[in-house]
């Protein structure tokens, strides 16, 4: 049998504690699939005195992540400590300089430094892996870089944060606004330290990012992904768009345009009876579309300790097993740096906004579509009791750039009550 | 660069000019994917003549597979022929004989002669790959095998032939009885030349002991899969469960017991509102349960050129890269020749029969029932003009053998206008 393979774990949190406890539990079963016995040398966490629930004695501690992953007794640098900079990003670059490979779970660190990182493990001869950054239990990166290799991929979607769809989900279910929710989400710990991560969009997109260089051959470009939150979406949108067959996702588009790499992450329509549309709570969806393999549909949990972890565990048994891929499917000085196609093609649209309640009002705005080109698949008035009048648009086809000249060309009357909501209608 | 990868093709039906295609069409990306070029070397089928709508003038022709697969111009032997013995199997073990990895689309070869084959490829030092065996485009086998590779799987589930769940939804969407939708799907050319392969569940059957093996350890045991065909289900079990908030699937489930694995292939009910009760039509699903990531659900088209044709190429596409992985997962005279648990755990089961109409027939169909360990959570008689009155019955949870037992009884007794149908109600 092959010598061992060594861990070294950097972050003990709820997915590091969840690697430790499958390598401890699992030991027959690891070593008869992957033919070595798979073991963890050392482990560290910032603090050492706190009680984890699972025995680390057998471990030597680092304190210092870069000390940790510079140790000569340990031939993959696990990487649990998240953040896209500083200990996560020196202790990686330091695991790879002294010939460790590394698996990690840190989406911000690759979306915005992927790059970089993917050229240092090629010159230094290692892998980067980093099947739970994405989609948590999900087997996705997997299914892309390997198993759809023989794809030209078309395009990809995904709802890949759990807790803006649970809030989504829940606003839905039990009536309730998006402060409520919001608030229900925080009291149950759903939410990042910093919630902008959450409900911006922004872990979402840095997820997409990885997607996209994966599907595209292009390098990972989070700064391309045209990012919009949940925060502004209204119990009203989501009761509209049910109405209408939809349901209101935060959806993730990445796809190659004639005018380069369209990267998305906004709340969107999807037709309600959509794998996507039926998705509920916290759990993932990832959408592969290819040209050979028409559309495979990705679901499970897309966080959580046991998820999280198994999908670290996946990398490591690919290690274990000599499974060696580039970190984005192909050789990183490969990756074409292709320009962002923000506006993304022409899609239907979906408008609400709250007119001031004066004659003429809405004649005026539907004139200002007109003048954008912009043709008016749908428009209904509410009946309403304020003195502004709530009024829901569906358009037919048109980009995203005549949209926004008409909404600014609106905001420059006087019957706007306030900025509208437009929501794009995903075609899935 | 490393040297090219070399293949030989036998079978050129659909999913063979598939491969064809995508080597052709993809040559730049498929090299820049793996840091190879892929070539085809040879190719072979029956009849040389046909026009398949592919140009095949610059490989060499051998109508012999055996002759095909002992080509030393070949590292690939890709076998795409079919049937489970014969030309293919011979095909199979003269590639490994002479040193050839096998790429192959083949669930009946592999269901039957899995353990063989994987034995001699382990001896050879070659591997043996299947992706497209298993629900066509679905990267399952790579998802389960490599991706899920730290959990203990739990429970795998599948709705794996697409034909049958095209008859299912659309004798539901139709209203039609099921001989009227048989009688559609041959003449839309959706059937196996002998259609008890689908109908039946034995192709389905094939792909869920290729699955076990993986997810247990277990030798490919086909045998041991309790098989049951959708032949009976009659639009009123479909109305009935519907009714109920239930969809009627033909489902593999297969699990470790303490009295061995579990396997069946059968007609089950599911809630309609889970994602395998919303599959619709043709596409495939498989569920996979691990203890660590909890469910992980795929979903995608089970047959077809290209999807087919796409997971042949994701097997050659880790060949060429060098992944090699053993062919169930783990060395296969390590794998385990488990008991088949036939009878399965207990379940609610739903039961529908006609019984004559004279007095006290229900009462002793109940007593029955009663005898045998079964409670009844819901029974209903309806109205009916014939001599014999439709009944349903949805029992408590139980084991398949009492409720075997029990229909045994009744058909003993003078009451029975036919032989009752029992579905299983699966927990998903």
């Amino acid at each position: 049998m092959t010598a061992p393979l060594r861990l070294g774990i950097a972050g003990l949190g709820t997915v590091g504690v969840g690697v430790v406890k499958i390598v401890r539990s699992h030991k027959a079963l690891l070593t008869a699939r992957t033919g070595r016995e798979i073991v963890i040398t050392a482990v560290g966490a910032r603090d050492q005195g706190k009680d984890r629930g699972v025995n680390l004695n057998g471990y030597a501690w680092e304190s210092d992540p870069v000390a940790l992953a510079r140790r000569d007794d340990i031939d993959v640098f696990v990487e649990l400590m998240g953040g896209s900079d500083g200990p996560a990003l020196e202790a990686t670059r330091a695991a790879l300089d002294t010939g460790k490979d590394v698996v990690t779970a840190n989406k911000a660190m690759l979306a915005l430094h992927g790059q970089a990182l993917a050229e240092q493990a090629e010159d230094a001869g290692r892998a980067i892996r980093f099947e739970a950054a994405v989609a948590g239990g999900i087997p996705v990166i997997k299914a892309l870089t390997e198993g759809l290799a023989g794809n030209e991929i078309t395009r990809v979607m995904g709802v890949m944060n759990g807790t803006c769809n649970y809030i989504l989900t829940r606003m839905e279910s039990a009536g309730l606004p998006y402060d409520a929710v919001f608030q229900e989400a925080s009291d149950l710990g759903y939410l990042e330290a910093d919630p902008t991560l959450d409900v911006g969009g922004i872990d979402a997109g840095h997820k997409l990012a990885l997607l996209s260089a994966i599907a595209f051959g292009t390098r990972p470009d989070f700064d391309g992904v045209d990012l919009e939150g949940i925060q502004r979406i209204a119990i009203d949108d989501i009761r509209q768009a049910a109405d209408m067959g939809f349901r209101i996702k935060l959806l993730g588009v990445a796809r190659r345009t004639g005018r380069g790499l369209e990267q998305r992450m906004q709340p969107c329509l999807v037709p309600a009876d959509s794998p996507l549309g039926q998705l509920e709570g916290g759990t993932n969806m990832v959408v592969v579309e290819g040209d050979a393999v028409e559309q495979i549909v990705l679901r499970g949990p897309g966080a959580g300790q046991g998820p999280t972890a198994s999908a670290v565990m996946g990398d490591i048994c690919d290690l274990a097993r000599g499974i060696r891929v580039p970190t984005f499917g192909r050789p990183a000085h490969t990756l074409e740096a292709a320009p962002a196609a923000l506006s993304g093609l022409p899609a239907p649209y979906y408008l609400r906004m709250s007119l001031m309640d004066k004659p003429g009002a809405l004649a005026k705005i539907a004139a200002i579509l007109g003048n954008s080109g912009i043709s008016i698949d749908r428009m209904r008035q509410y009946g309403h009791s304020e003195a502004t009048a709530p009024v829901l648009i569906v358009t037919h086809k048109t980009t995203r750039a005549a949209l926004d000249e008409a909404i600014a060309a609106m905001t420059g009357t006087d019957v706007m009550a306030s900025l509208p909501v437009a929501l794009r209608i995903e075609q899935v």
